[in-house]
């Protein structure tokens, strides 16, 4: 059991599963939508009777005395939400409207039931951007979500293209945060990963993601959206990392005029990631890269995560708690951080 | 122009090519090889007139003044060359054989003309493991080269494959270190990099050789070569940035059964990078990633390199000499850890 410590913990990257969802990834898996990526991720976790799967199951559908009594044992007093990956991203779009709706109201619902313990961020239908950004704005000023999360692509789409666009507007407009949460591989990058049991959250999450954030930043979407707030979980797919590599490569691709696809930013990578981006620990309670990310990106932009019930570790917050940071940075990795960007 | 320092600055990860290596690269963009990878990274170096890769393939092709007056001028002491990706590893077997051979033989007359300058590492063909291993025996025993180099797929081969483990037990058995240099990725996985120009230097590289070693590791060859030093560029690709995340992942995938194709390692991934794996700061001049790589793979196992002439900048030597570092750790990192590594 973690210490007492004079600051909240609030860990902001939780996930839930609803029936409803588990019965639609239960009808891809027995319909033969073919997605390595999603196969890979719940042909093991809805299917597999292993004790990780099995006890990750049940703790995803609990919204109640189980999931609070996990987080008095972990000493977690908040948990921000969301609907697991990939929520609903991989359903046919009247599928992903309906459950979108359905789990933010179920998500509403178990946070008014426990609204000290619990918070959460919209699901929507990438599929349908004008109802996405609806059901956002829905979310958000109807039933006191935080924010907005997707789990990488939508049926092989990537969120780079301008006709997703009507998203990230609402978001901006709303001055809420959107969430890029990984899900199993992007089926023209998973291979290599699959043949060595790689895909998942070993390694193949964190280039599916990490990717999928460069693509955002690189499109220019963060010309077109200024104030946009992107959070990416595992430390920012080790985006933070590469940081120098990523702006001198791609300002040489630029001024070589090497890609049609690439045009100059008004405002280049490492401003973009220390002034849009932010991210969390989810998976990644290590000190060394959790130190480098409040380093790169500054300390207001780097923010605890648990990845429960995905990652379910005491230990793991105490060493978190350890950390050779100070006091007032400590409270805000645990608990300002969140507070300011997720206006808890 | 960088100080005058206490040490001398080795730098490990620096590229050469050969006329003829040109000549092949032509050819297989002439007849129609269909790599994405190959093509889209020698489609621009080799054809372009941008300025940028006009410069660079001048100073490739260059293995006297030219190089030495660049190394002056930037207070390189000694350069560890190698031959420029993706080496002879895109040829069809004849060519690679051939090409490899008469590279390292071109290298070690350069060598000869200019010993305290110049050392290098052997070429050498994958797509016979037999020669290729003969080759290195040559390269290092006759031809006093330090090591060898490879650089990502073979033809669409990953080097996990146990019938390339005749070049890994060359290595171990000379007690050379290899090196895993970026080629362009895989086919299989570099589709949504190229869409967003980002399959190159820019991130593509990096996720295609984070696989690359991953997938050596995963596959057990530091069970079975235990002694094998592999170096790798770049700070590692990002691999010790997700050291903890990996091991976890890994040992709950093993545990839980979830591949076929992984088995638990004698020793795991952590203790294996600790131990058996090197890497270079080419390309990433960056403090918080090179400290971070310090910290967790341990003072000796981080060396310098510039990554000329691809990245040929003085003021990124004059960073790294600034870096906040003792001056025995300073002097480890330039010069002392490759002098006992390569046996310089």
């Amino acid at each position: 059991m973690p210490a007492k410590v004079p600051y909240k913990r609030i860990a902001t990257e939780e996930a839930f599963a609803t029936k409803e969802q588990f019965e639609q990834f239960g009808k891809l898996l027995d319909g033969g939508y073919r997605d390595p990526g999603f196969e890979s991720l719940w042909g093991f976790y809805l299917r597999s009777m292993a004790e990780r799967p099995v006890l990750i199951r049940e703790r995803l559908l609990d919204l109640g005395a189980r999931r609070i009594a996990d987080m008095d044992a972990t000493g977690i007093d908040v948990q921000l939400l969301s609907l697991t990956s990939p929520g609903v991203n991989a359903f046919e779009p009247d599928v992903a409207r309906a459950v979108s709706v359905s789990a933010n109201d179920e998500l509403a619902e178990a946070i008014a039931r426990h609204p000290t313990r619990l918070a959460g961020l919209a699901a929507f239908a990438p599929q349908d951007p004008a109802h996405g950004a609806r059901e956002i704005e829905r979310g958000v000023t109807k039933l006191g979500l935080k924010g907005a999360i997707f789990n990488g692509h939508t049926r092989g789409e990537w969120l780079d293209d301008p006709k997703f666009w009507a998203v990230f507007e609402a978001c901006e407009a709303l001055d809420v945060p959107i969430y890029l949460h990984p899900t199993g591989p992007h089926r023209d990058l998973i291979q290599p990963f699959l043949e060595r049991g790689l895909d998942g959250a070993v390694f193949g999450f964190g280039v599916d993601t990490g990717l999928h954030a460069l693509r955002l930043i690189v499109s220019g979407l963060f010309d077109r959206f200024p104030k946009l707030k992107l959070v990416v979980g595992h430390l920012g797919e080790a985006l933070p990392f590469w940081i120098f590599r990523l702006n001198f490569m791609h300002r040489a691709g630029v001024a070589a005029k090497r890609y049609d696809s690439i045009k100059p930013l008004q405002r280049w990578i490492p401003e973009v990631m220390r002034e849009n981006l932010y991210v969390t620990t989810s998976g990644m309670p290590f000190e060394p890269p959790i130190r480098l990310c409040q380093e790169v990106l500054g300390m207001e932009h780097v923010l605890y995560a648990m990845d429960y019930p995905y990652q379910y570790v005491a230990d793991e917050v105490t060493m978190q708690d350890n950390m050779a940071i100070g006091p007032e940075h400590k409270k805000m990795f645990f608990q300002t951080n969140a507070e300011r960007l997720f206006k808890l």
